[in-house]
């Protein structure tokens, strides 16, 4: 069996060691000839939009996917035509559009910070009078790691923003002053059937996540797989999807999904029995989905900008180096660490000793 | 920084999945060009004699490693001297051959079934004379899987097997009854550090290893350990090395050695914090080696020459598909299956599950 990734970034080169195991060949289209994915599979180097690449790709596969969003659903829809491409193109068309997600959250109850649309500078005043200040102004399409967003505290800040930001369409968002923020990241098959991992808790630094652990509230957990899984009915899913949430008062207000393996859910490749990139690969082959059991105490860490001294780094037992083989540059993600242990003492422990050897450069 | 291995099966394959996270490239040397580590690094198709082929590797590694015993020692001696290659020649050359091999063990005081040189029918029938019957008859090199070797057990099998194995050295050993075989696996740097795994009890069908699981055992360990340690140090060992055992009376019999990464260990890919595989690479590419630390329950399956129904082995919890991407053949190792759990109890249900599913063809 043979899968086409659009996108052939550290996601796409995880999918694909998840998918070596299993019996599954991987290529990928990227329109960087320096693209880590190529490393473990075939790379198509072209543009998304290129018809020559997007044939190759479909000529190769059986089945295509993809590790980013941000992919241009007329292309999607384009490919669907000739080869199953999971997500599904109305997933991707939604998660990358602001508006359109929180739409879908309304209408399908699940709670979200007060919304309204910008599209010009009267909707903006009258979103700020409905909704308040202090507030967030976000595009509606292409952000990611806290890009393209930004607080607004006053009139003043609504009018510099608009005019940096504006353009394009927006959104305002009422400001959740939340105690914390945390992902659940699901897995949906071709049948319907739904899987979940564990809550995971994030520590973002400068909008880039940071630090990711999961953790167990059996209620929390209960009303995020609620939630991801009508959303993933809602879309007809098919592949992992993580789902962000602030927690404000003891209650999740839904941030965004993910139509993809997320970056808060690398732990899953040690901490669980089988994990999102796997269940993904599973899911999109139309394979019975993993365990989502969980191993033992695990977090993660990204490694941003600056790679730490391998030698004291790996001398660090239970600890587990991914690194993407990236050129270091400041605010890239080059490489993850999980780090793992027999109990939450011991965890502690290491993870005291990767903060001190880590050297991020955000 | 980059590994060349000689060698490219599915040991050298599951070497180059975990050098990819630790941020190493990976090329192989092999005289085949379905071999399946080509799917995940730059294969050089040819002769493992061959001199641009093993040009090739030189100039694409910091470092040369190996999948395999059998490669003749004149090339390993050849390319080391432009190029690391661990683990060194001298290892190859004692393991490759059963006499220098229990020569070396006999040496180190670690004690082996009776054994004797064979060289032609007056030596065969001094080492009868020595031994006696029944005992096993086998090549001094070339021989794996139980192939190369035949039980003696009266004086016409002697001459009869002879006049079959005979034309190339071959080695009488004394028949132990043996209640089980098990190997210790062992890893050393390139300061003289070991780190062991706990041992594992093998159990072969037609002298194919079936299945394998680690089992807990102090004395044994230490015994076992003990070996393993002065075999590696006496060879200056660098790398991965296995050492099977047969258990006799409640003592270690040493039978053999693999200079590299072995069958048995496979289950270390998700039953270790580190693997055998990433160990390996650790240690060859002078990184500090990780933890052995069991992760939990755990056992290996090897399948043979035909492959299970995928929907249904895939649908059991806890199961991990490592299939080597080879077409089918009777006696062929074409994939692995590695069984987890939480407990005991339900790692005999999963691994029952398995065996209902297995449709080895030897």
């Amino acid at each position: 069996m043979k899968l086409g990734i659009i996108g052939a970034g550290q996601l796409g080169q995880m999918m694909a060691l998840a998918a070596r195991p299993l019996g599954i060949d991987t290529a990928f289209l990227d329109p960087s000839a320096q693209a880590c994915g190529g490393r473990v599979g075939e790379l198509y180097c072209a543009d998304y939009a290129d018809p020559t690449g997007l044939q190759q790709l479909a000529e190769f596969a059986d089945v295509i996917s993809f590790e980013f969003e941000n992919v241009p659903p007329a292309i999607v829809a384009e490919l669907a035509r000739s080869r199953p491409v999971y997500p599904p193109a109305e997933a991707l068309a939604t998660a990358r559009d602001r508006w359109a997600e929180k739409t879908l959250f309304l209408s399908l109850g699940i709670e979200t910070a007060p919304v309204a649309e910008v599209n010009d500078q009267a909707s903006l005043v009258e979103a700020v009078r409905q909704i308040g200040l202090p507030a967030v102004l976000k595009t509606r399409t292409l952000g990611y790691d806290g890009k393209g967003q930004k607080v607004l505290r006053d009139a003043q800040d609504a009018a510099d923003t608009f005019a940096e930001l504006g353009g394009v369409p927006l959104i305002l968002e009422g400001f959740i002053d939340f105690e914390f923020e945390l992902s659940c990241i699901g897995v949906r098959d071709q049948n319907g059937a739904c899987v979940f991992y564990p809550l995971i808790r994030n520590e973002h630094r400068q909008g880039i996540l940071h630090r990711s652990q999961p953790m167990q509230d059996p209620r929390l957990q209960a009303l995020a797989e609620q939630a991801v899984e009508s959303v993933m009915s809602a879309l007809n899913y098919v592949g992992t999807l993580a789902f962000e949430f602030f927690v404000h008062k003891g209650q999740l207000m839904a941030n965004e999904i993910a139509p993809r393996v997320h970056n808060s859910g690398h732990w899953t490749i040690e901490g669980s029995r089988c994990s999102q990139f796997e269940n993904h690969v599973r899911a999109v082959m139309n394979l019975p989905l993993g365990s989502t059991e969980s191993v033992g105490p695990v977090a993660m860490y990204n490694v941003i900008g600056k790679r730490p001294e391998t030698q004291a780094l790996l001398a660090v037992p239970g600890l587990h180096w991914h690194d993407y083989g990236k050129s270091e540059r400041p605010g890239r993600k080059i490489a993850h660490i999980t780090v793992t242990a027999a109990n939450d003492a011991q965890l502690a422990e290491r993870c005291a000793s990767v903060e001190a050897l880590l050297i991020n450069d955000l």
